[in-house]
């Protein structure tokens, strides 16, 4: 089994994110947030790494305080001359924003082009926030509730540092040759998460109302609170650091109205669950900082200082790639990576017209089930009752066995009635939640193919530009090479997406069917008793 | 437990029906059709009275071969001045039809009043067959088919005269004294047929086809064939005779178009096999003569035979009370006897609503489940199967267990579709085939009680008819008498109406049940199957 790493290329240059005060005799450097300093060594593990200042001054600096310059890391292992910046000259600027530009007859997705553009390199901007889209969400980013979710010890300017082997910027990933092909490295231990336990909670004296939800991963199990917003937040992070490679499907929808009402806090809660599961079963996502920062904040600072630095990587967009080097694993020509790239392509849509086929009769079924279905039984129940009570007028003797036993016929159909309507939410509710899902991560397959179509079309220019001079020979082999391991990299995410999706259909059908099977045995018991009620002598 | 019985009143002439040569030595009388005979002892037995002709010769004749003089035998009861014949001044004339007279408000049923007309008295007229109405059933009555269904033996003359027991015009019925109030006699054998086997014949060289069912008594065992006009022939000379005392319910309906289609003739064989049994069942309607003649006719000639007699039958309409004398059971007063058909009136027809109502359930139950119910659950199964296709073309491996298992759940749903299309026709039919029955039953309760509640007013009227000199207070006694007679007999009927519903509906509830049982442990059955197929290790 061939395993290869995203790795740091010949990056030395970093940016300090936050002020560090070194303690004395511990061989640490003391940092200013702004401070460029050089990488001499990023071998040294648990959560450090070898730094020297300006002053020539070296020591020990804590790995999530400081972001290497990517752009410097990327453009540095082609002597200034690398044939991705050749292209960057876009009107909109940026050469992610190049590398993402849709190929025609590509869906264009919404939020995915903003996730390439705002990985501006040289400029990183922070994040906004989604305030700044929807007043509903204006709220100031600093009200981090300290209600629970914090470890025990308020552990200060050291809490940041102890995620260790979560992947940042600069964290390795493990992608493996494995029976399927190219595969994702997975944790032993997968990590998982609990959304519940959805708290009312508001600030500025009442004025403001928010839902705030307990978020307790498995590996601490110790809560911690989120609000949708911050889901939000992780959500846009993770669009905009991994949508070039993984498709990140959207979170539940954005509402206002009613988002108070217990229904609706469930269904969001459940959604929530449904996206964060996803996020955590990620090999990549999961070990990401920002989702480690996420799901296990120390306290409020902690939190705080790690959503500065996630909002300042720059290894974003297709430069999520950069860091992959196919280790022992052979270049694949151009025609494969065209292949792979089409077959992916053809399945998703595929896929994509399947599950939204089923939604469609889903959602008729639904609406039958719970609409015109259980009002017939109801009239057929009370049809009945009806008979029955007719009966009852008629003075003849012994009628009683035959009315008591119509109107439990009856009442089993009124109950029958209410098991119809009640039955989606057993089971079509899942059927239709994990298709749903999946709707979401299909639509967002088009952006990633598209990437890797554009990239496709680049090296298929590549011959023009080395006869135009623009790029050299060499530049051409470092294309292809790049191109074969972003089709790798396609190869395990699709992978990725293959055994969830078997897991989860596989998982989905037991639990629909077991429930289907339940709700008419039920109905066959109800009647079996119904019918014992009646007697021909 | 009192009995009272239908008794011959003070009649002694009667009509000979048929010519009939005495055998010597056997103490017979020579009959010629039209002669009037006088009974001199009735109570001979085995089909045989004894009559005295206008010579004087007296001898055993057969009973079936002459008919008692029903008008001159009710009109002698009353030295002829009959309380009933007073009212005799309705301009279309007709005691009995006076009888039938519609109370305000009563529904007017169709074919009843013809029923209540046409029982003329003194100038019986021969019954035209439908024919006479109804182009397609013009052919001549001569064609009862020589195809099986007789005896053995031609008995010839003597064929017609062994329906002993039978009761035609001069029969007695027994109505006891039970449990639940007055009953109809019921047999210690439960007479019942097979209605079976239809064949299609054709006459005139082929250029008239019908279709022929096998009709075979338990009795009997032998079989009689029957076209559908006999049936209606045997409806239409029960409605006359026992209409004003016995609901009659229609045969199933006439149809012209599609009446040689195998669904059609299905479907009439099943409901006229409905009819039979529902007659078979009634004490007094299976032991009359003419239903005993349907049934068991030894040859074309006593069918013939019978068939004219039964037309000449008078004692139809109200003269069916006639034969009625209450024996050892109090007269009811007239209060208790309107209470009573108020009673019945209220209950039939709230019975009415509510069977109306279930059939409207039904019939759209019947087409929601043979229409977008199966429709849906099969486009369930072609989107699962759909989504098992395109997982087929994943090109990943281990891909084979979810899409065979999706594949075989897929095609349950169209089990399940096709199932649920179909059970209507094991469940939904029989029950609504029963309220069908009622409804056409109930149907001519309105009818038998518009009789009831005239009989009523005319006793109500008496008063003013005795004071006005046209009744004696003799005949207001038996006004009251025969109103009691008359309410004694609806009652009876009303319980052999109460015991059968009850049993039917005991019947057919369980009948339907029990295949909704069936149907819901299929469907859980094959869903349990499909579930086993998933597995998420």
């Amino acid at each position: 089994m061939h395993v290869f790493t995203y790795a740091c290329l010949v990056s030395t240059q970093a940016q300090v994110l936050y002020d560090f005060a070194a303690e004395p005799g511990n061989n640490e450097l003391s940092i200013r947030e702004g401070e460029t300093i050089t990488i001499t060594n990023q071998n040294i593990g648990g959560g450090w790494i070898e730094a020297k200042n300006s002053k020539g001054e070296v020591g020990l600096v804590p790995e999530d305080y400081i972001e290497v310059s990517n752009v410097g890391l990327f453009v540095s292992t082609s002597n200034g001359n690398d044939p991705w910046t050749v292209f960057d000259n876009n009107a909109s600027g940026g050469f992610s924003n190049n590398w993402a530009a849709q190929p025609e007859g590509t869906e264009t997705g919404k939020t995915s082009s903003n996730a390439w553009h705002s990985g501006g390199h040289g400029h990183p901007q922070a994040y906004q926030g989604p305030g700044a889209e929807d007043d509903e969400w204006d709220e100031e980013w600093d009200d981090v509730k300290s209600s629970g979710g914090y470890a025990e010890s308020e552990a200060g300017e050291g809490g940041a540092i102890n995620r260790g082997g979560a992947h940042g910027s600069s964290m390795k990933i493990a992608l493996n040759n494995g029976e399927v092909g190219p595969v994702w490295a997975y944790p032993d231990y997968q990590l998982d998460c609990v959304v519940a336990d959805p708290k009312k909670g508001s600030k500025l004296y009442g004025l403001k109302s928010y839902i705030e939800y307990q978020v307790t991963p498995t590996t601490t199990n110790k809560p911690v609170n989120h609000r949708y917003k911050h889901f939000d937040w992780l959500y846009e992070r993770l669009l905009e650091k991994f949508g070039s490679a993984i498709p990140i499907p959207c979170l539940p929808d954005k509402q206002v109205a009613g988002r108070f009402e217990d229904e609706f806090i469930k269904m969001r809660m459940e959604r929530l669950q449904g996206w964060m599961t996803r996020m955590c079963r990620h090999p990549v996502i999961s070990s990401s900082e920002v989702f480690q920062l996420f799901l296990s904040y120390k306290d409020e600072k902690d939190w705080k200082m790690g959503k500065r630095k996630a909002e300042k990587d720059e290894t974003v967009g297709v430069m999520v790639f950069s860091t992959i080097e196919p280790e022992g694993l052979p270049d694949l020509d151009l025609i494969e990576v065209e292949q792979k790239c089409e077959q992916f392509n053809r399945f998703t849509r595929a896929m994509d017209d399947g599950v939204k086929d089923l939604l469609t009769i889903g959602n008729e079924h639904w609406k039958r089930c719970t609409g015109p279905l259980p009002k017939e039984y109801q009239r057929i129940g009370k049809a009945f009752q009806n008979l029955s009570s007719v009966f009852t007028s008629s003075g003849y003797e012994g009628e009683a066995a035959l009315t008591d036993a119509l109107t439990a016929a009856g009442k089993t159909y009124e109950e029958i009635a209410q098991m119809v309507a009640e039955q989606p939410k057993k089971d079509l509710h899942f059927l239709m939640e994990t298709n749903n899902e999946y709707k979401g991560l299909l639509g967002c397959f088009p952006d990633t193919v598209g990437v890797h179509k554009a990239a496709i079309e680049k090296v298929k220019e590549a011959d023009k530009l080395v006869a135009a001079g623009k790029i050299t020979p060499s530049d051409k082999t470092t294309m292809s090479k790049r191109a074969s391991t972003m089709s790798y990299s396609l190869q395990a995410e699709m992978n990725h997406f293959h055994s969830n999706r078997i897991y989860d259909y596989n998982r989905v059908m037991q639990q629909y069917l077991e429930q289907q099977v339940k709700f008419y045995e039920m109905i066959a018991e109800k009647l079996r008793h119904a019918h014992s009620r009646f007697t021909t002598m």
